[in-house]
């Protein structure tokens, strides 16, 4: 039967099988190590241990001879880094197989979305808006550092290499930064995952989450600003246009993402709060999370960062639309988002350790990989130390020596470093480049990953933090009502425009805005209050009963996920943290209008 | 910006974003029309509507002039249905971009596995197994009658196009059965859809249902069977050799996929069984997925059929593994495929829609239309009207006219006939068959679809059935307890083998086994019956009322979904309704093995 039978063979099924299978022994292999109490494995480099087997396997059955590695011109192939155009027509640079590329893209457009989505909708949004300051600080202020750093560095290993052997293609300085761009950002795959492991100190685990989310937008709009310098110029002359022109790219970039991020909540927002969706939670959940999905397929669709906008549209969304959102809804969103965030991370770097042995075509440069191993560290000791002395300047909470160490230790690499790598391979300085990150995140996942655990202990830092702590954080929240610069003027855009816009909560739009406005804020009111305004405010008080209870009950339902819980306190806090007005809940009417 | 902006375009993300925004649309019109009580429309005909009108845009703004239609060969191509062998060297029958035909497995692979599965999955088991006589013989029996009859039919109609006009390429008979083939099946996807909207007698859903799910794995395996035989014959002569290899290849392909199916079923449930998965939800909803995704894949991966293998997989997942599961897992398992089920529902029926309009190598024949559209209907005929009037000699509630007419009319064609004929589109005969069955699927989408309720109102049957109708249910299975022939069998291998194998309910193993297996019974004996027989079966008693309580509270807890209450009912109906000992719910203890 074999004959007929190979006959139907499905070109997709097998690597997909196989790479079920790989998600399914890491699962069940990170499982069974830490009932154990193996508590220094992780699922990233687990996944990525069983990838690396995978692709020496492939590799030592299909080694095709033919294949032909990207060509060699890197001034031309810094210009192309990536293809131009229409669908049918690109080249392809990674590899022979048109499907590796299409794969890594189906792969990155289908899990890095909903882990980003998930790290920013479950971000304790209180504790977030309280170290917002600082998180700013390190994502953009150390990211650049981090860059420069490593930029310096490597020019320095460049030049030695260029000393002790003379190699076919030159390294030019914007190679280096691009290097420096690529490595500087750390992954919130990785980070959130050694995190919620480890279970530490909630300030400490939003600074290093949110460093990691947001300097991810840096790091990507860095490359591209570099790339975009790089074809202005020869790079290697500073030219002021050039470095003008890669400024204005880095601003339109991060701004064009942040609004179509907001773009797509706003849309959720109102879909939710003007129609009866909340009856049916399976059109509520798919409505979201299509929604949440379009924000970065959108943004990478039209050359923006992808990352930055569905970081922005789950931060607000966990803002404003889950107030909007019936119960059970809320809960489907948060489990549909987890499994996706667990799967995705699993994916993603089985296919980063699958890669690092299936590509053929490695450029292994002993003097730049130790360059590079050198160099983050520095990068990262010049980030964290001396801005956080700053920041200490600043903040009455302090962040202490420990945690210094701990995030100057912390700075895993992971998704997003590979995605900048792969965008282009083309050319020996590129391959050296993307080698070099590849063995850079094996590293710092594998090394750094494993040692958190007995560094932490040994830094005597709180572990094993229940993320629940609503008590204690309410009462830190009433003592420590500190100056926020940022506080102000966000308060009144929150609470007097955007949640009565977007919700059913804050102050009637009517009285917010002027009253030239008066057509366009009668339009967005909730239509509950334009009813009968009296009423409505009853029932924001009655609501708040509901609320709670609401969340009592599926707090109890899923006591056994933590993570679940986490969240209630968020959409909780979202709400208490800025003192405005309870969310009112829309439970689902009798009337079900079925779909 | 712009310049700078096209260079970071991803090939992937735009036509996925275009997809997504259509699965918006057709989410949001279909809900709204149903809102304004147009009960006439359903998903996969506004999904395929919308996929139409993306088609024709993508048609008029990118029409590739070179593009060259699939060589015109017909007995080569007939021999050739899907390409050998290795991954980077098939050739691209479908279409120039290679991006198309991966499309198209890419969405066969991830949508259609959680359609059938979630079909299967949530069946009632007890009115199932009720009427699984008269579904088999539906699904068996009446497919092969349908795919004679349309075979016959166009056979008639291909002669009277020879005479009136000579085409290029002949029809041969085993083209026309090769259509037969094809056309025989209804489709689960659309019959699903049809009949939870509607919500039928309860009877009537079984036997459709189940008719609709069997007979893809029927109609697949005659498609392969048919190819089978072309090859080995020129398909002009009766060989009984090559129709005896085409038979055991038939029977080789059912039996095989039943038993991966049933494999990855065993896997899960022992896993599920015998460690402590059921402490982590998202865990177990991960591991249960992805080894039920397994079956389809891995049947895909060697040739056999993967609709056959998840729909057995869903049965018996169904029937065992649930038992071991928490009741978070289970919840979180079901919204889980119910949202895959129907986003990909949308997903499939808008790409058939855009592929429709978007394919430019179609071709009309109006006479083969014509006879399409008479033989669809006089096949059905002969299914429905005489193996019903032979199964109402045997049994004890007979199967109205009224049912017989509604089945004869919701013939509805879907994702499995496209998928099918998508296989081969080279050669005019070839892209006649596709074409056809392309027009066939939206005739049975708009025109019976969106018929099927006022054809209800006119037959005078029963609509808007409560699936939760769990008293009546039990009463009529106490009632109503008939010679089933296959129970006898039945019941012995499920209560006294393969449950106290894969749950922790029946009788032990060491006493229905015989004594020479007495190290296997005492492997796969349940862990707590080992421990203290005694405490169990007290336990058992208990853990009656505590499954009871959970049900009613998990019930309670999801109230707004009527499909969630509709598969509790399934899992304890399943349960009692052959009368074996209630399921010892695992509910999580205290201890907590966090991943």
């Amino acid at each position: 039967m074999s004959g007929a039978v190979q006959q139907k063979q499905d070109i997709v099924a097998l690597p997909v099988f196989a790479a079920v299978t790989l998600a399914l022994i890491t699962i069940l292999s990170v499982w069974k190590l830490k009932q154990f109490k193996y508590k220094l494995v992780n699922e990233a480099g687990v996944a990525m241990f069983y990838g690396l087997l995978l692709g020496l396997t492939v590799r030592l059955i299909w080694t095709d001879k033919g294949e032909q590695c990207p060509g060699n011109t890197s001034e031309i192939s810094m210009v192309n880094i990536t293809p131009h155009g229409h669908v049918g027509n690109e080249k392809r640079q990674f590899s022979s197989h048109p499907e590796e590329t299409f794969d890594l893209q189906v792969l990155f457009n289908l899990f890095l979305p909903p882990i980003i989505f998930h790290g920013a909708y479950t971000l304790n949004q209180k504790r977030f808006i309280a170290n917002l300051g600082s998180v700013l600080t390190y994502a953009f202020v150390g990211t650049i550092i981090s860059c420069m750093c490593i930029g310096a560095c490597m020019y320095g290993f460049t030049k030695l290499m260029l000393l002790l052997s003379k190699p076919k293609e030159e390294f030019f300085v914007t190679h280096c930064l691009l290097f420096g761009a690529i490595m500087s950002a750390t992954d919130p795959v990785s980070v959130l995952g050694l995190l919620s492991d480890l279970r530490v100190d909630l300030d400490l685990h939003m600074l290093l989450f949110g460093e990691s989310v947001l300097n991810d937008a840096v790091a990507i709009v860095l490359t591209h600003a570099i790339t975009t310098y790089t074809r202005m110029d020869a790079g290697l002359i500073f030219d002021p246009t050039a470095f003008l022109h890669a400024f204005v790219f880095f601003l339109g970039v991060l701004i064009g993402s942040f609004l179509l991020g907001l773009i797509f909540t706003v849309i959720t927002a109102l879909l939710t709060k003007f129609t009866r969706l909340h009856e049916n939670p399976l059109l509520e959940t798919s409505v979201f999370s299509l929604l949440s999905w379009s924000s970065y397929l959108s943004a990478e669709a039209c050359g923006l960062s992808g990352i930055v906008a569905v970081m922005f549209c789950g931060l607000s969304q966990a803002r404003y639309t889950v107030l909007n959102l019936s119960s059970e809804g809320r809960a489907r969103i948060k489990q549909l988002f987890e499994v996706f965030n667990f799967l995705g991370e699993i994916s993603i770097f089985g296919y980063m350790g699958y890669i690092l042995l299936k590509f053929t075509c490695h450029k292994f440069e002993p003097l730049f990989i130790s360059g590079a191993l050198l160099s983050v560290f520095i990068s990262r000791a010049f980030n964290i130390y001396p801005l956080s002395f700053l920041l200490n300047l600043g903040r009455t909470n302090k962040i202490p020596c420990k945690f210094q160490h701990f995030m100057m230790f912390a700075g895993l690499r992971g998704a997003v470093a590979f995605r900048l790598a792969v965008k282009n391979t083309a050319g020996e300085v590129n391959r050296t480049i993307f080698t070099t990150t590849l063995l850079m995140i094996v590293f710092t996942i594998w090394v750094l990953g494993t040692a958190a655990d007995p560094m932490l202990r040994r830094l005597d830092i709180r572990m094993g933090v229940d993320p629940d702590e609503n008590q204690e954080d309410r009462i830190f929240e009433i003592a420590t009502e500190r100056p926020d610069t940022t506080q102000g003027l966000w308060h009144s855009l929150d609470y007097k425009y955007l949640k009565p816009m977007l919700t059913h909560c804050g102050p009637p739009l009517t009285e917010s805005l002027p009253q030239c406005c008066g057509v366009f804020a009668r339009v967005f009111s909730s239509p509950h209050v334009q009813e009968d305004e009296e009423e409505e405010l009853c029932e924001i008080e009655a609501g708040k009963n509901t609320l709670d209870l609401g969340e009592t009950e599926s707090q109890q339902g899923s006591s056994e996920s933590d993570s679940a819980s986490e969240h209630q306190e968020d959409l909780l806090d979202g709400d208490l943290g800025l003192g405005t007005a309870p969310a009112q809940p829309r439970e689902a009417s009798g009337s079900s209008t079925q779909l």
